[in-house]
């Protein structure tokens, strides 16, 4: 059998994962690609699935080996954290320390080879705090669990993929943490996921952080001294890299098939063009890591968890290309340098 | 006769101004809705028709009041500067004067209300500096031909509408220029703007400049600081603004229909999404001058001017807006102070 196994993760089970994934476990496409398992509490599951007027069965699984993968029927290794009837919509330790609980494992199953990737729904970060889980979110979460010292955020939609220098920090932080180093190792990641993504030799376009890419110093100096060098050395490693280009036409050229992705300096270059183009399709996906991790694009959305209302098109997309990224990684000779920078 | 007279500059003759001039004033709906008039040089707007295959005449006249304004015959106050045959797509300093030429009487034109808006093809920033021209671009050549003090670069598409605080300088001076009097000034000409164009009371939605809008001060205090206090003198004076939103969520709100307008931080943050989104059919207005000014949101693209092959969306688009806010000014009172800041 060779569709790979996947965990997935219920998220904050006050939120919109337990919904989200029922109704992406019901997408024909799932069982096609992966075997997925999800790592929550079977009885949130089952009342989440009445919720969304799901047909699917739930039963409970001990761990991967014991699991059917069968469509119409949901494997669950039930942690026993939470009651079916807990309130939706609102922040608890409960439900934090649970999300952290279902994160630990998933994780645990992939180092130890018995799961190929894992799919997070979303969590909340004032559970986890709640919880006594200090992270400003999923993605620290994982790489401390992983011991991993960098990782790097990548964002997926149709069309559109894009690797972020920099993301949780303000503006003035961002422009002062990017350096040459950082941005070919972001390079480096970019085009490590691509080729698991099948790209042979990925076409990398890099932003600039200023107007027009600096327009030749006048509008800023960080294109001269920081990105043009590392994608200077990104080339002499052999990297299909180019830029600094100008930001405000890159993300259409990446848009019209120039490019296969582009590397974003700071967090709302390359958050706003997703979202506004992907927004009920994107995927998250943590670049660097020793493990494989897509997550959906959307926050735990409380106010609306419970309605089963939740659109699972971001779910069932993380699924598959957490599936693609397995598939890719089978042909490939796993985590390298770039993987994991020496600080 | 309801229709507005807007003179039209030819841009650069060695661009791609000559050609889309000729291809927009084709269409008709442009003379349904204006009374156009060109200001350039006849010969070569003869020579761009060719290359285009235009069946338009082209006929001199010495002013707006001896022009016919005939669909199938162009209007042309001929300035005689550049010959029919010299070459195109090169920078040079006659085609940087003639550009510089064509600008400043179309401003007479308007100051003296003998036209009721300018519509500008594009210019080259290097060519008018070979002329002697030492400007930025054509705002900073407006606002100086017009003594204005202060403007604004606002961005057009289909439902896309993007007023920026700060435009052409690095990311790290835009940051430390912003503050609350320039955001709220920002503001009032947003919807000055909008109100010509027959938005009654708009609702303008205004961005944070940090990820997540600061996330409360987390990631950078210029939401709490400047931003949020801004909106709040707005507010207070009856516009219908919120905010600070996070930047990465406005914009797909702002398309789904949710603003009217969205006021940007800095130049990137509002060129990204309407370049990705309205490419081909942007139009770029001067927000604040004592005239009414549209321009096409495209340089003069010397690598395919000559060729016939410009696309003419955006001059058609900047056209019809500029005779839409000639209409809406004659139902208002004119320049207000939001219009003439006092610095």
């Amino acid at each position: 059998m060779n569709r790979p196994r996947i965990a997935i993760t219920m998220g904050d089970p006050a939120g919109v994962g337990p919904e989200v994934v029922m109704k992406a476990l019901a997408h024909e496409d799932v069982y096609a690609r992966c075997r997925p398992l999800v790592v929550g509490d079977l009885p949130r599951l089952v009342q989440a699935g009445r919720l969304v007027g799901s047909r699917l069965a739930v039963r409970t699984v001990s761990g991967p080996e014991e699991a059917r993968f069968e469509a119409g029927t949901v494997d669950c290794i039930d942690l026993g954290l939470v009651a079916a009837g807990a309130p939706f919509g609102r922040v608890s330790a409960a439900c934090g320390e649970a999300a952290y609980r279902y994160i630990e494992l998933a994780v645990e199953l992939a180092r130890a080879h018995r799961v190929e990737a894992i799919c997070t729904a979303p969590i909340s970060k004032e559970a986890l705090n709640a919880a006594g889980h200090h992270y400003p979110g999923h993605t620290e979460l994982l790489a401390e669990l992983t011991e991993t010292p960098e990782v790097s955020l990548m964002l997926i939609a149709p069309k559109l993929r894009v690797i972020h220098v920099t993301t949780h920090m303000g503006l003035v932080d961002a422009i002062a943490r990017i350096d040459a180093p950082l941005i070919e190792r972001t390079i480096a990641r970019g085009r490590e996921l691509l080729a698991r993504a099948g790209f042979e030799e990925p076409r990398i376009g890099v932003c600039g952080i200023n107007p027009h890419a600096g327009e030749g110093g006048l509008f800023g100096r960080e294109e001269m001294d920081e990105i043009a060098p590392a994608i200077e050395a990104a080339k002499a490693e052999g990297l299909e890299a180019s830029g600094p280009y100008s930001p405000d036409t890159l993300f259409y050229r990446l848009k019209g098939g120039e490019f296969d992705a582009v590397v974003a300096m700071y967090h709302d270059q390359g958050h706003i063009p997703l979202k506004l183009i992907g927004f009920e399709r994107g995927v998250n996906v943590t670049v660097g890591l020793p493990i494989i991790r897509t997550s959906v694009d959307h926050g735990t959305a409380f106010d609306i968890a419970g309605t089963g209302t939740a659109n699972p098109r971001s779910m069932v997309e993380a699924i598959l290309l957490a599936a693609k990224f397995a598939q890719g990684r089978r042909k490939t000779s796993g985590p390298t340098a770039a993987a994991h920078p020496q600080k």
